[in-house]
């Protein structure tokens, strides 16, 4: 392979007639491809069927005593908690479990912090500006979390071993304004990478110049591994007790990958100081989070094991996909100079940089073609690419079929895109 | 039967004495008796035990082509929205189908107004000091819920047939800082009082000097009739619709108390202006509620007659605790002049009025005595009911026999009450 930057002007030329005429070519097939959506695939979830009896009388509805068809239980069932615990390598009484979305601890965290302030500090709300470091590229949502509250983003580059801490410190302890920060730990959204155990202590010490900061944990992926040789996560609260830092972080996790993303079970993790705080609030919020839901996931799964050992069945449908999804950018980019990718160990995407200035180009083509792509810019706060070069890839929801159709046309339209940047240049 | 106000002191100490020997009886009985609890009792929840399994296979996971097991679906599924709009009069249109909790979307709504603020008002949190009218006696988490978030609460007498409008009007039109008014409109908490249609028009046809004052209608218990004569509520939305102010209220409801209290479904309605504001900020909190567990009662239920159906046989096991009440205040209080209540025709508690300046007396001579009741006050706003009157019999959790044991006490606890008091003046 030559690299394209290497090419002459006609052999450019001779190359992007080639390209157009197969995209004219791949167009004409009507193609109706989709990988925008973070979302399993129903053979994932038919996995776990038997999830949806596993309380399937009164008497299944009840732990001991307790008829947990009834009202009570603010923080969640105790097995359920102690299944969380193990499984985050946290203690039970460090976790509250939610309903059925991590979004929305999320969410609600952030917005007691404006409403209630955070351990006894004045409500966000009241004070002024209030600033978050997004680690980029990273998980839209959170920056949407962000936006609809009016919190200024600051971009933090991301590394090979997580974001740049040396960034992340230094703004941290120098601006009081600066109260949180994303992370995606574990094979992060979109790029897959694991945040290094040196990352880890360099959070955990972190020296913020805001008391009320913290650190926003989403372990979303902390058991999404996909092969044999997984990352592993150094566990957070305790290295930050370790550190002194005991309140620093806020820890968010769910089943929602794990069983069914729209039936299954959140959890957050902290200091049982930071969750006597939280629980104070939420205790006026509802009267408790819906506990058959998560007597079901405990009668299941059982325990921690058990959930890994069901991943392991996932990982099965799932290799299969990230395989199509890094052979074909192998194949058919490698050696070019116009893209960067890195094969993950696990999680949920695929991230892909193309040449710099064309990711909405590509991204464009692919829409033109009927094939759905993230949009790009959308792993950046504000949507703002700065280098309009990041696209994500979500291998899980289409079939191997259609992976396999829609991958081929992503590459044809990162080589085009590329083509044209470097005969406008 | 002589009112105690009509004895002479001897008589009286001679009552004193006879009710005192008797109250150390009982209480030598070793009596473990709570009527505090506003939970259905568990051969309530029996009733539907097929919902459960009513979802059992992958296959009835789907509503049509769509994956209820997978991410999405804002506010809620269509056949669940369809099933509360019918049940509430409302459209379809004008509902958000949430999670578990019903008081999670009115905490989640005053924050939002906190927050965001309603209908591009400023937010409530940026308008310095913001008041709710909370007609008493009422139910104690709403009054909470004003309490954590800072809301100054006024309180508004109950009449026969709804709040005080007369106040009500004066007060929501001269003072732009009460933004809200909690109504619990069918057998209020905790009277069981139904307001009439003439108090409905006037809520509808409120001039509210601030634009963004709502009523919170809590329609708890619109479908918990005891009686072959239940009431029947006018429907709202439709009323302030008619009355030219569509954007009024924000009803509540939830099936907490038809199927499971900790694993029912919430809903709220109001004009489609309301629900798309409130959308366009819970897309920023959720990716969607548990559609499955909105699948279990729309399969089980099938349709609002479903609902009736399933209430009818709640209320066979509920009618006769009602009665149990009702005729031990009859048989033991009636013609002393020292109590007055009323025989609700649904809901779930009895409102009971003792001697004024005696409700906390009879509530700690019942819990002296191991008889827990709601604590005296917590009907009213901070907790202070101004003539220390009002208490709440809770009839549901406890069984038959529990139940009338423990309202032998209540009776036994007002006599001496009252006659403690009337030899005291």
């Amino acid at each position: 392979m030559t690299e394209y930057a290497k090419l002459g002007r006609n052999e450019l030329l001779a190359l992007k007639a080639e390209l157009e005429a197969e995209y004219a070519k791949q167009c004409a097939l009507g193609l109706k491809l989709d990988m925008s959506r973070g979302k399993p695939g129903s053979d994932q979830l038919d996995l776990c069927e038997g999830l949806l009896t596993s309380v399937g009388t009164s008497e299944e509805a009840y732990l001991g005593a307790t008829d947990l068809r009834n009202y009570g239980g603010l923080d969640g069932i105790a097995p359920m908690k102690e299944l969380f615990a193990e499984l985050l390598g946290v203690s039970a009484s460090e976790v509250i479990v939610g309903g059925n979305s991590s979004l929305n601890m999320m969410f609600d965290t952030i917005a007691r912090a404006m409403l209630f302030g955070v351990l006894g500090e004045k409500p966000w709300s009241q004070q002024g500006e209030i600033k978050f470091l997004c680690p980029s590229p990273g998980y839209d949502r959170h920056f949407a979390v962000c936006e609809v509250f009016g919190i200024k983003m600051i971009p933090v580059d991301m590394k090979e071993d997580g974001p740049d801490m040396d960034a992340v410190e230094a703004l941290v302890s120098s601006d009081a304004s600066i109260k949180g920060i994303w992370c995606v730990p574990k094979y992060s959204n979109p790029q897959g990478i694991t945040y290094s155990d040196a990352v880890v202590d360099r959070f955990a010490a972190l020296k913020p110049a805001a008391k009320d900061f913290r650190v926003f944990w989403d372990n979303a992926y902390c058991v999404h591994d996909l092969t044999d040789t997984p990352d592993t996560l150094k566990e957070i609260l305790s290295a930050c007790k370790a550190a002194g830092n005991p309140n620093l972080v806020y820890e968010f996790a769910s089943t929602s990958k794990v069983s069914f993303p729209g039936a299954g079970v959140a959890v957050m993790a902290a200091s049982e100081e930071n969750i006597e705080a939280i629980k104070k609030v939420i205790t006026f919020q509802t009267i408790g989070p819906d506990k058959i839901n998560q007597m079901r996931h405990v009668r299941y799964f059982k325990d921690a094991e058990g959930v890994r050992a069901h991943m392991k069945k996932q990982a099965e449908l799932l290799a299969p996909k990230f395989d199509i999804v890094c052979d074909t950018l192998e194949k058919e980019l490698s050696g070019l100079g116009i893209a960067s990718w890195v094969r993950p160990n696990g999680g949920y995407f695929v991230s892909l940089d193309v040449m710099p200035g064309c990711a909405k180009t590509v991204h464009a083509l692919l829409k033109d073609a009927n094939v759905v792509m993230t949009k790009a810019g959308a792993t950046y706060p504000y949507g703002n690419d700065p280098k309009d070069s990041n696209l994500r890839i979500a291998p899980t929801l289409p079939t191997v079929s259609e992976l396999e159709a829609a991958m081929k046309m992503l590459c044809l339209c990162v080589r085009l895109a590329a083509v044209n940047k470097l005969l406008a240049a």
